[in-house]
């Protein structure tokens, strides 16, 4: 047979194999109908993550023999398991409403006139360091108005390394560091990196929605494990240990926490990062709110974790919020395929920010300043909470915000916050942003001191 | 049958589906390996695009019939096809050097101390307009340092909307705009709103090699027109009408083009608008050239186009590279697909640079001053090349850069890149990076006359 029809004749076999993968997903689907008709009639819920599990792990397995590369065996079966789940027919959608959909709502009543009490808002109302706007308005004017390397320019690179050194005691090499455009691009820059579609990430909920939302972005999935109110907060070594999937390539770590404030001591810390060693996950640690921390609060640099991505910002320490800039550490080869990623999306940070937030570092006494107010605002926060019965909550160790809970069992926090902005012009953002909380609400602890105390009260009275 | 046990068969049946995938994948990559077998023994190249629309044809043809998301399917058709050429071994993986990664050594170079010629940076080295320095400087002390909304603040929108009224009389609604952190990022948000993976956008190259970047991390794509020095780098409707793939969703458009300065007649650029709107082909029309341009030169705003999406930057016009700050238009639904992309990614461009931003859009002045500049760099760039005979050029019609051919048919623009940087302290851009153009560099007019003067006579020198 000659080259020419030996080439044809394969390629009718892939074709028949192209029809056949097709068949299989309509079989397949089929299935799934089927599947979801029978859950319908009984109201079982939709999702079986032990299902999924089962599915995952005969998928690797089978890769593993027939010699198929794993990431792409998985990630086909999170095509077909998404959809498969489209065809078993629509998903229960209980409304959700992250702090960024709730402060663009506020925005929007605002510019029509109408003064709130914003306690949505996850930015501080302090002003950056004078030092600051000095260096950036001069960085302008000299010119610093180029490209620069993703990585960032030298000057702020080394001034973060030393920044840690100083902080944490850890020794960084400047290649293992990267400047971000701020917290949210280093997360994102770090998940996209860590883990593709058809694999998952732990993330401890209550927690920031941005994590779960780039999960989806990306095509992976969050997995969540569940802390609640009455266990103050706080995640067992064990929930965490159970709760890792065979796809599971990463962990998310906060604190202090966002909405709860809370703060795990350094032991239980390290001995999360003991298990993300033992099991190969990388430790994503997300330190944005480390400098409003109240008691002592644990950094990835230093819990000896085998692999993990420090991701940080330069908005809540300093209220730098609309600069935009962050950074991150990791390991050399992680840092430069996410700086890949940054140089492809947005190039770099402009330039003359970069100088500015050179002086943010060397700006300790605005740091003991803003984390001292936000202290005493927990305080006032904490006895404004303690005068409503209808409310519990945990006093945060940290963070900028509160997270109380509505007594009554079947509280919904969406409908409670949408009646407080309508009958008390306050904003608040609703406790399903942050996982599977309807009875509970975060109250940002950005404003003044005034702003929170009314605020509370307003919340008080609507509770009535 | 009781429910469980119903359910039970039925996921024991979806578990065997899935090990039948991983077997059809199994067997399908053997084909591929047989496959890649022969084309290496007779040197036929890996990849045949009439093969692969065949198998594009077939799987939404089975997938209708089949009634299987077709979006789905193409995907999962692109990861089949991915593994499959994994398997058939490795690809001829010729060193691709775009302009950012010449950038990048260069300012390693420069940070060791060494004075070279760039030639390679695609920024002008004029200076933003004054009143743009001062309103980013005032908007700084009037701590405009927070989060906005992802469309910009509503001044700026209003501003771009009014500008472009101004300037393609064009009547879009605040709505149908967004600020973007830089050009780049309008691409990417323009993409990933555009395309999935699995389907394609149609390029003419040679072409800025971001787009083919952005389209492969996407997992989409690219469909390259060839254009060639010889025919004027004028691409033909017909090449693109013929060109078009089943999967094909897009066509990126974008005159004064990178890296040849080509500009197409009007008339020629609403042909090629038709023929996408037959197709039902979104035009993305990246017009950040625009004010360098020296014949007449098209806009999206004024073809006629059913899909579009017109990204911009004020980087090169005004000189603003290092504010990070672009703009898109489209219709309302796909900016608002892009914005929730923007906030996801990065929330906001930072404050206070939009606020600078609005005082660029009526800096005429210094619109029409660097205009002039760049025409008198292309002729002195033009004067210069004209004594090179080893080289030929098509004179830019706009844009900033040359893109020059050398006579000889086996050079090796990548060599020559690399030995003009060792021996003669100048950077260029090798063809490569643009598309398959190993005889051809581009040369930048971003820097000053003299440098661009040098600089051409050094390459003079080495070429001999």
């Amino acid at each position: 047979m000659g080259p020419e029809k030996e080439l044809s004749e394969l390629r009718h076999q892939v074709a028949d194999k192209t029809k056949e993968m097709v068949d299989l997903v309509a079989a397949r689907n089929a299935l799934a109908r089927s599947i979801g008709a029978i859950k319908m009639r009984e109201a079982l819920p939709l999702e079986d993550l032990g299902v999924e599990d089962d599915l995952v792990r005969l998928v690797i397995t089978e890769c593993e023999e027939r010699g198929v590369d794993v990431q792409m065996g998985l990630k086909m079966l999170s095509t077909l398991l998404t959809e498969g789940k489209r065809v078993q027919g629509p998903q229960s959608k209980h409304q959700l409403i992250t702090p960024q959909m709730m402060s663009a709502r506020a925005r929007e009543i605002e510019a029509s006139g109408r003064h709130l009490l914003r306690l949505d808002v996850g930015e501080p109302d302090f002003r950056p360091p004078r030092a600051v706007l000095d260096a950036t308005s001069q960085a302008l004017f000299d010119f610093k108005t180029h490209y620069t390397g993703a990585r960032g320019i030298p000057e702020l690179v080394s001034a973060v390394r030393r920044y840690l050194e100083r902080k944490s005691h850890y020794h960084a090499k400047d290649t293992e560091l990267m400047v971000t455009p701020g917290g949210r691009f280093g997360v994102y820059a770090a998940l996209a990196t860590t883990v593709k579609e058809g694999e998952s990430v732990m993330i401890v909920e209550p927690n920031w929605p941005a994590y779960k939302e780039v999960l989806q972005y990306i095509g992976a999935r969050a997995v969540t494990v569940h802390t609640s109110l009455e266990e103050g907060w706080e995640p067992s070594v064990e929930s965490i240990q159970t709760a890792i999937r065979p796809n599971t390539r990463a962990i998310i770590l906060s604190y202090p926490a966002n909405p709860t404030g809370k703060i795990i001591t350094p032991s239980k810390f390290r001995a999360i990062v003991e298990v993300a060693n033992d099991r190969g996950l990388t430790v994503i640690s997300d330190e944005i709110y480390t400098d409003y921390a109240y008691i002592p609060c644990p950094s990835i640099l230093e819990a000896e974790a085998k692999k993990f991505i420090l991701t940080s910002s330069f908005s809540k320490t300093w209220a730098m919020t609309g600069f935009r800039v962050g950074y991150a550490l990791s390991s050399e080869e992680i840092i430069s395929r996410m700086m890949k990623i940054e140089s492809l999306l947005i190039t770099s940070v402009p330039e003359f920010i970069q100088h500015g937030a050179i002086r943010a570092l060397d700006s300790d006494p605005e740091v003991s300043q803003n984390s001292a107010a936000m202290k005493e605002r927990i305080e006032v926060a904490s006895r404004e909470l303690d005068d409503i019965g209808a409310l519990r909550y945990v006093r945060p160790d940290g963070a900028m915000y509160v997270f109380p809970q509505a007594q009554e069992e079947r509280f919904d926090s969406t409908e409670f916050t949408m009646k407080l902005l309508e009958q008390k012009g306050t904003t608040i953002s609703p406790g399903s942003g942050f996982g599977n909380y309807p009875r509970c609400f975060r109250i940002s602890l950005g404003q003044s001191r005034e702003t929170i105390v009314e605020g509370i009260r307003k919340i008080g009275e609507l509770l009535g």
